[in-house]
């Protein structure tokens, strides 16, 4: 079967994780006899140098065409003057919307061979940690209204957090689903105790639940779960949050895996459609140095193969491989420690390719 | 000289702790021949089991009146089944407007003779850690417009997250003054890549450390701090941020420390006024069974001392009491690690009494 991928190199790092990706992809269709075929596209600081915009409609329109986006990374310092709004990471936000990329797949992972990286001590993350947070990512605070107005404490700027029933619902849905096909345990993140959209949020979930009578529910406040994932991450099995909430848990779920140069995401739309993009960012400092571990992106683009094409055997290949290349030992620099094979970019990607 | 302190002993081990903590205080004024008044007060799910409101007026009445509020802990499951704002921890909310207290100080301290208690690789902390987390407590999303509304996408729920400039002032200039008094470095957290409200506390704060040439100021996306408390605790001296980005910051930075039982906290009006209370939660499961560790309540009356009183010997005698407890070995159950000396919550206070 032929499926149609556009590539969104981006800035710092991003081409060369990138480049690795579509290696391992290439190798995959050889394998087992699919066709990928590639569309390169522009977002994010790149987009800015040489179209003016971080997002270009003609990206828009063709990420749209395509079935599925593998994106690298965007930003870098280059761009951190401009204002806020004009910046690369700008680009994230637009194309989660105009896509519609309302589900957030984050999976904190660790790998046994990088156990030592954890910052949790041993007996904390004993027998490995695998959680998802599914964060919601076209609502919320995001993409609420804000501004800024006069009030009787002068001048003041707001955001605001937005939650409707149908929007929590379907990302309710996506974390249920998932926690059927793994440990049957969703967390849901919210603070309710506070927020009017979080008690909305709460019930919305709590409803949904109905519908999946073997997926145990619990609901944890966003300051007791960020204390909980350092204190006992093993506890959780799928975390469901809301955009802000999930931004800074998932980030935080990654930091304590150790290694966030290995971990991939997805961001789902309704139907099969998603994006795909490691955790990571852009690292202008080792920009074209060989040294980025392509790891992330490798793995992002399994997630593809599974999420949106539906093919779980050739995903589990990439994964495997790249366990396979970890057990034997090779490292790149962000994973390196003593005694182990230090590779650049370029050689990590060849190492999985052949192991598939 | 005299001093009024209202007293909160709250719910589940609140009034306990609150006892030790006056044991203390009273040991410290015949020591140092001042005297200190209590006027107890009721708040929280007593307060609702007995006055029919988590809050009563003449709590506030009275709490207006004294120099400094002690409060132990609100809350416990016998009234989780009440709706979210009908909560004992709603008397928090409306302890912290009524009486001004805009600026939360967290204190995450790594105490020597507990370092092993500490998630984190002994590496990563390696020489302590010592920061404070500056959280504004009056303002932001916590006090904004809410409420629910009908959209295109149906049934929704909303809250404003809000900021004028003076609040964000006034709680940065707390925080560059206590960095003044430290090592000298603040560190902004907010998320000016999403949100207006954001970039007016970027400004702000970025304006207002231009008074304080010798801190040093950095700014963090949210996302980034709660990864970074993970990865480099020790990276931080003065935390700033808003409201709810404190609240998660605060709490993960606590748990980091691994001794929870141990965290005071004081939360500050304009002036000398102030309300000091532990960092823990009211622990409805070891009520009554002098189990509960009274640590964090004696260290927070070690603030009121320091903080709102002006007296910082008396301050230092209760936390060189506390650390010569710990150094001799006595610990309640909630720190205990063998060959130690286990003590109940009142013996624990005893024995910082008798230090003094
Ligand atoms: C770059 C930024 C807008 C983005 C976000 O906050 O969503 C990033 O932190 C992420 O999580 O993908
Ligand atoms: C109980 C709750 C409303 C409160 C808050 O969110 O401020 C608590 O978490 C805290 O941090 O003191």
């Amino acid at each position: 079967m032929k499926y149609n991928i556009a590539l969104i190199h981006g800035d710092g790092i991003g081409p060369e994780v990138v480049n690795e990706a579509v290696h391992v992809l290439d190798t995959v269709a050889k394998k087992f006899g699919h066709e990928f075929c590639y569309t390169p596209l522009l977002a994010g600081g790149c987009a800015i140098d040489q179209k003016g915009e971080c997002l270009p409609q003609e990206t828009i329109d063709a990420c749209k065409k395509a079935d599925a986006v593998l994106l690298g990374a965007v930003g870098g310092w280059k761009w951190d003057t401009l204002p806020g709004d004009k910046r690369p990471e700008r680009a994230l936000l637009g194309l989660r919307k105009e896509l519609g990329l309302f589900a957030n797949i984050r999976p904190a992972l660790l790998f046994d061979a990088l156990a030592e990286a954890c910052p949790l001590k041993a007996e904390i993350v004993e027998g490995g940690l695998d959680l998802v947070v599914v964060r919601e990512l076209t609502g919320g605070i995001y993409f609420g209204e804000r501004g800024t107005k006069e009030t009787s404490m002068g001048p003041a700027a707001y955001d605001v957090e937005q939650y409707a029933e149908e929007e929590v619902r379907r990302i309710a849905v996506t974390a249920f689903d998932m926690a059927m096909k793994r440990n049957k345990k969703v967390t849901s993140v919210d603070k309710a105790n506070v927020l009017e959209s979080s008690r909305l949020w709460r019930r919305v979930v709590t409803e949904t639940a109905k519908n999946y009578p073997e997926v145990t529910l619990e609901h944890l406040y966003i300051d007791n779960a960020a204390m909980q994932l350092v204190r006992n991450p093993k506890q959780f099995d799928v975390i469901v949050t809301g955009n802000i909430f999930g931004d800074i848990l998932s980030d935080e779920a990654s930091m304590i895996t150790g290694s966030i140069g290995m971990l991939p995401s997805a961001s789902l739309a309704a139907g099969n459609f998603g994006m795909y993009e490691p955790v990571h960012g852009s690292a202008p400092d080792i920009a074209g140095q060989d040294k980025a571990n392509p790891m992330a992106t490798i793995l992002s683009a399994a997630m593809m193969l599974r999420y949106t094409f539906g093919l779980s055997k050739e995903a589990d290949a990439i994964e495997n491989a790249v366990k396979a290349v970890l057990a034997k030992g090779y490292r790149t620099p962000d994973i390196y420690t003593e005694g182990m094979t230090l590779v650049g970019t370029k050689e990590a990607g060849s190492l999985v390719c052949a192991e598939i």
